[in-house]
């Protein structure tokens, strides 16, 4: 009986985003204050019977078959679409016609094209929308943002991100919605996080040089036949930013033995900054300023100095999980629905798509390619 | 409307700890399938506005500025107790003597006499009982668990075990509870934790040689006079283990720049391990099976080949966080009432303080002491 | 009183790799047992002052001002040249025409064209010749590369190497021979190291696109004077090599606080490798064979199981140091020069030069160029 | 042709320790300035054969199977002892009574007794002394104890200390002399390293509490019998420093996947350090001074800040091996035969002794110990 206004959540998919959302709606509230009540409202599935047991299990109201029930349903009042990339597009412009929310699984959509599409239709629809670049939620992340932006680090010139994991390494892992060429591929899917990083803590990138790589040609389509992979295992580009710095990413999704390795460097005039996924909750950093002798790459360790870290715990270094980047995620959203600025909105969803796409135009066209104002 | 049977909570203390046994339960049935439906009931705190605002906040039903009354309150199954540890014994035996199952954050209790009562008690009264080391919860711990009982290591021989923070590293800290000496110190405190892992993996202790420290003598009891600190602040223990295995642990409150350094390495014929809290997602394995010129220790990064951790997320290396270990805690004890075997009862709670006592008394009698069989 | 031929040296250079050839020179032959007893003969240096005091430290029996005084000493079996880039052609073209041996410190030349030339020449003159690439004689890099070659990571699919320090970071360091536009920059300088090593572990590099970057438009020039800055700083390249396998480097010259970020990862289908110069005693290394639950990076740590490491030490682990390198290197020298396959001759100097010229130049031309063959 | 005075060493011993010790011979004239010129003269083994091997291999000028040969040696200066310990007093005393210099390897003797007459044998005779602890050579080693001398880290509190290997963790590996009950055993052996560095760095100990473990009961006498093990495989000691301070030690050659974890950590009111023999060319450096939410420990890397790295590499983050110690230790010595002060002279070496027949005693008593003053 908390007497905060209700925010009814209609979830569209129940695979592993959509379980982590879940996770998201359940914590937020309890490690954050927050403006509004969340209820799990509504569940959508493939099937009925998926969406059946997906509301069973964590306690939706109603589950359906049918996405388009959510959209219709009047008393939804979010939409958050985990379905596969493909499907965004369709599932969102809907939920925004009917004057809902939305909160969106990154990659926002297939192309640019339809991202900026999902962006105009919400900002003239008036309604809020996020998109869930959940690594930009950590506290390190958000103090190596700060850093930069206070010139700790002096004037930045150098950039180099990774995200690199194996989970598509073996050949015969079989062919996925995420191999679809309709917005699947390294790129997309792990990219999208490496330049999203690249661009919240260095500012925007003006010219981009691709070098997109099929590395298994072909795999199963589970019944039988093999099936052309047209999108990339490997996606590495140069990089150009707006403030004069340089720099480069790598995607890749067959990096042997790596499971979380989104890892970053950025040097300055005055120090310098190194971040592993693998350890998210620290960050290296190498000030100029120690006294000569001394110095060296410190091992931040994520504390209440670093918020929203200090919501979770009281102690320092007791380490938030993967799960808890997603409270992070709900709770602005929360925020944003109930006025603050929208903390990754569609728009800047369109942006990462918008490099996304320009990174792969760069590599089939083999030469550096501007990126649009 | 899950059908299940509820288990309504009734929590006392809003602290750090108090607000982590709330992330748990919240988190705890999206994470896991519960046999069980948790309800935040009741919240007690020393005031009742505290309790108030703790109940607005987490979603209590119930709040109260006497935690008799939740004991007394028949609406109640669990009394969940994260006050200061000298108040651990009195509110265990009226929540036992009540009928309700008991939920009691580490260590215990300040003695190993009065957590033997209270075993006994809860023994007696057929509740279900459990004391909260979380860090045992740990599916890397887990693992090192298994595989030395499966045999990977061969026969055990050596162990080394820390855990070394410096939350009380200033002397400006002032006194607080943990400073109590009925039941304070680094060696309760958190060397309970290196006891409890010490023995979980290698099994029972027999005999201890303990050298306890207190280093700052004094401490601002916070209205302008210092107060003598009775307790240790470092803790230092020689250990042998009944499988004939050799070992130390060091537990540190004071350890200046450490925020998580409960650690420790297992040495064995064939194989060895090490781990460190601060990448609590990771272990260490050492394998003199591997060929010469290839071994070394492996960085084995927590995935769903190391359960729980795929209730959590179904991708290996993204991490679990604090509170996740809490949640876990949470399931395994709900699991308890509903009918399985306690994780980690008084009795074993019992265990640990058993441990703490001996390694203490041993230090001030500056000898060598056998462990209670 | 050995009773082995003498092998006399003539340095030319006592700078930073003068001196680290003399350390090479004097303990090669106790950590090796070499065919030839090397002997210190003369030493030249841009002044007389300066190379007679280097004669009196080092223990050489003559000094000269004049580096053509060595070629001309018919008592000088080999030519080492330290000396400058833009001097390496002039320097060993006359070495080899007085039919001596020469070692000549990387890069090997100001251009592909020049180190063709001396290659050509030396094969010609059918001297022996070697290039510093000291990092290569790392018997971890051994390691990894005989890992390679002997199929344990499966096909190579992957490669990322870096080689980033900060010497050049402070735009106050004024203009030095490193950044003469013939053959400075840090391309040359370092990415000849990430090039050298990139071809050493996964062969021929077919195809390259460049990224030539200069940060600091002009350093002082030691008078009062800026000049303007013509090489690069930070230097990047896509790979494409000839095994299929795609990959990059990146040099950098500015990377603050980096001291020796030499590093590198290879992925192959059945594991990866990854290796960093900061911990040059040690190889990571993910195996795919092994069992689930139970995978990861092991750090293999260098010892006498890895060539030649054991001719240091006897016990895993002490480590090599950074002068040991170019013991390796100096007695692969004279084990060629008493018959045995040159290490890294000319002609791999040439190869690596190539390599930098094309990524150079493709840089300039903004397009993906393919390497000679 | 220097024109310096020759030093010439006569050599006791070929195997690990006498090899390291050419290298430091053959080496250190080249790194370092020296004010006397070192010769190889004359080298012993335990059979002329070996000895003759040894010269040839190496430059000594003599050979032969009986040490004594060398102490009646008048062209010799310094007598180099690296034979096992149990032989070090007798070849001391002779090589003091015939006047000549003594070098001599870690352990200096088996028993503080013993090395108690050789260094007032030493100081009688006026020769100069050193005992061969090369860990203590390094920069790192030398910045950590300068840090603490300056006060950086504020009043000393705590330390803990490793030095733990697994040469000996194979309960197949024979029986040798460093299990010979005259002066073996790990405590000996390398326990002798973790307690002279923590006298280093924390000034003297003035109480322990040892407790030493033999795990391998027996070991192959190599000629089909069985051997009992007297020493231990594991030693711990708990410690309390003049200074107020309190710590640990752990010694174990039986640390199985360990191979050079001669590591400690140092809490102080201000600030801490951390090492690790296993990067022995970085020190972590935590300091409170740094601001809030920027602390963390730096990983220092060995520069030429830290002298005498500048010595052997002008480059910062390049590395010292450990052969390079030991030309650290070579330099110290003959500059202390030209009259400097000794870095580690034989009274050192009983200080070292005696604390390790301490910690030994204490455990067979069970009990607490204080230092001799």
């Amino acid at each position: 009986m908390s007497g905060k206004p209700k925010l009814r959540i209609g979830l569209i998919g129940t695979g592993f985003m959509g379980t982590a959302h879940v996770f998201g709606f359940a914590c937020a509230p309890k490690i954050f204050e927050l403006p509004m009540e969340i209820e799990l409202h509504a569940v959508a599935d493939v099937t009925e019977a998926g969406a059946t047991r997906a509301a069973s299990r964590y306690g939706f109201l109603k589950a359906t078959g049918q996405w388009r029930h959510l959209i219709e349903d009047p008393d939804i009042d979010v939409i958050d679409i985990t379905a596969p990339n493909a499907l965004h597009r369709e599932m969102a412009l809907a939920a925004i016609a009917a004057g809902k929310h939305v909160y969106c699984e990154k990659p926002l959509a297939p192309s640019a094209a339809d991202a900026r599409e999902m962006a105009e239709a919400a900002e003239a629809g008036g309604v809020k929308t996020q998109v869930g670049f959940n690594y930009l939620c950590n506290p390190m992340i958000g103090l190596a943002h700060d850093m930069i932006q206070a010139g700790e680090l002096g004037d930045i010139r150098g950039y180099r991100g990774l995200h690199c994991e194996d989970y598509m390494a073996d050949a015969a892992t079989q062919f996925t919605f995420r191999h679809d060429p309709r917005g699947g591929g390294a790129l997309a899917d792990i990219g999208s996080h490496a330049l999203a990083t690249a661009e919240r803590l260095l500012g925007p990138i003006v010219e981009v040089m691709g070098d997109c790589v099929t590395a298994i040609p072909e795999r199963s389509d589970g019944q039988g036949a093999m099936r052309r992979i047209e999108v990339d295992d490997v996606a590495r580009a140069f990089l150009r930013f707006a403030n004069g710095a340089t720099g480069s990413i790598e995607a890749n999704w067959i990096a042997t033995g790596r499971k979380m390795q989104h890892d970053f460097e950025v040097y300055g005039t005055r120090g310098a900054l190194a971040f592993s996924q693998e350890h998210f909750n620290e960050l290296h950093y190498y000030s100029c300023s120690d006294k000569p002798g001394r110095r060296g790459f410190r091992r931040i360790e994520a504390s209440p100095d670093h918020p929203p870290y200090g919501e979770f715990c009281v102690a320092a270094g007791h380490q938030l999980g993967f799960n808890d980047l997603k409270a992070v995620e709900v709770a602005g959203f929360v925020h944003a629905i109930a006025g603050a600025a929208e903390p990754f909105a569609f728009r800047a969803g369109l942006r990462v798509q918008t490099l996304v796409d320009t990174v792969r135009r760069s590599s089939v066209e083999r030469r550096w390619l501007d990126l649009p104002a």
